[in-house]
């Protein structure tokens, strides 16, 4: 058996152009694009990177980006005074900190800082309620692009055994919660887990979030699981062994082409979702 | 074999003696008494019940209670000022909202009006993230008697599978993520899931959680498991066939008399913490 292969690239490609007409609507409706600010701090060269990313792509669909780049030595007082003057700013629609943050930078009160109703990344306490309990909300980017390619080749989730290996506050914890709302059962790994070897053995949905290359061993996919591979680590290996669980897999994710593509389309779809809401 | 049971009784009475020492030190400190307000809508007997035993427990460890009893018929907006008023007044340390409101009440709208600093119920959006991502905040009550029981009879939580059937925002969520916090694996499993009995034969600690009387069967019990029993159905039935999963079971938690009584424990602890944060 071979699985069949999630193009993560076409399906985001497709939501781009819903996006870019969503956006061209809006503009010539509203008088005004759509307006993403990205806040960087510091200088670390892979933010840099995807700042850029974020940024073309923003300009791309028609949007508005606002750039605010911050000296490495910003304080947590002085980022989160930056960000509550972009969250009271009616001109702005989306707020994104490109994350991680400087150490010395206390990242969850630069986080609180945004507006619920523009945390078009959904890193606040406010979304990943939301995500949890149903409640209206955006996504945090890379669980909301799963939950979109999910949906995009009819993954079967209510009354499935999801597993999620990994937890961070905005990949690991949201994906799950989002899963959990739509009825699947779902199963929370990470570093401590017992077995993971027969955790992942009993998924029908396996999301693989944690960062570590090749940690989820092909051998373990259940045949004809769903394998979602949110993992990207040096030399574009994911956290799944790509080969071998493709062969058991009925649906995999490449990685690169795989999830990593549907994260900005989630976040310029959310700021186009907030701007829509302001009018 | 035969478990040992969790007296839940004697755990919440060790807790609320300890209360009651610290409500007098506070008392003779700050010069007032620490303030739980009760709020009431409509006249349901079993909430009365409830909030009646939970203004003497408050009564009997030393606090002021305040009690707001509102008729059936407010309507949401009225609700919610009446609670915005009471997160802002300085004289209140805690805030409860007996639920379930009514059903023309939106609840969460409600739980949100809480100050998340007063959230001594452990109800709103933030208090969960912050159970969710270790964040400072208050547990949910029973979640958080459910973990202090967990502590008190040294149950080993980190690397253990915890299966948490139910996924109610103040009871199943909130206590899956408390585990997760503290490095248990954990699988939520609801009325959805495919085979129940299979999750809970995997877990080394069961939370039940969904208001169904014995749902869970002793037989699925692993042998060795702790199992911590939420519900309290009519006539006094949990939501675990409590004889036959004591035989398997190595701690089990009897209904009523286990985690029943650590959740006004656990309230009027949190209600002590919230007025000395505030002096």
């Amino acid at each position: 058996m071979s699985a069949h292969i999630i193009d993560g690239k076409a399906t985001a490609n497709e939501l781009l152009d819903e996006v870019a007409a969503g956006t061209s609507e809006f503009t010539s409706t509203a008088g005004r694009k759509p307006c993403l600010a990205t806040v960087l701090v510091g200088d670390d060269p892979a933010s840099h990177t995807y700042v850029k990313m974020k940024r073309n792509r923003s300009a791309k669909v028609g949007m508005e980006s606002r750039y605010v780049q911050l000296p490495g030595t910003t304080t947590t007082d002085e980022l989160v005074a930056e960000i509550t003057g972009l969250s009271a700013d009616p001109t702005v629609d989306g707020i994104l900190l490109q994350h991680p943050v400087p150490a010395h930078v206390d990242e969850r009160a630069a986080f609180e800082a945004i507006d619920p109703s523009k945390d078009v990344d959904g890193v606040t306490m406010h979304s990943f309620a939301a995500m949890a309990f149903g409640e209206p909300g955006f996504h945090s980017c890379t669980p909301g692009g799963i939950m979109r390619l999910i949906d995009a080749y009819d993954i079967p989730v209510a009354g499935a055994h999801a597993v999620v290996v990994g937890r961070s506050p905005i990949l690991g914890k949201p994906v799950g919660m989002l899963l959990l709302a739509r009825d699947a059962t779902v199963t929370y790994c990470h570093s401590k887990t017992a077995d993971l070897a027969a955790q992942v053995a009993e998924a029908d949905i396996v999301v693989a979030a944690v960062g570590r290359p090749e940690l989820i061993r092909g051998e373990w996919i259940k045949p004809g699981a769903a394998v979602l591979d949110a993992g990207y680590n040096p030399g574009n290996i994911g956290d799944v062994e790509y080969a071998t669980a493709a062969e058991r897999a009925g649906l995999i994710t490449p990685v690169p082409g795989g999830v990593g593509p549907m994260t900005i389309a989630v976040l310029l779809e959310q700021t186009l979702t907030s701007a829509r809401s302001r009018g």
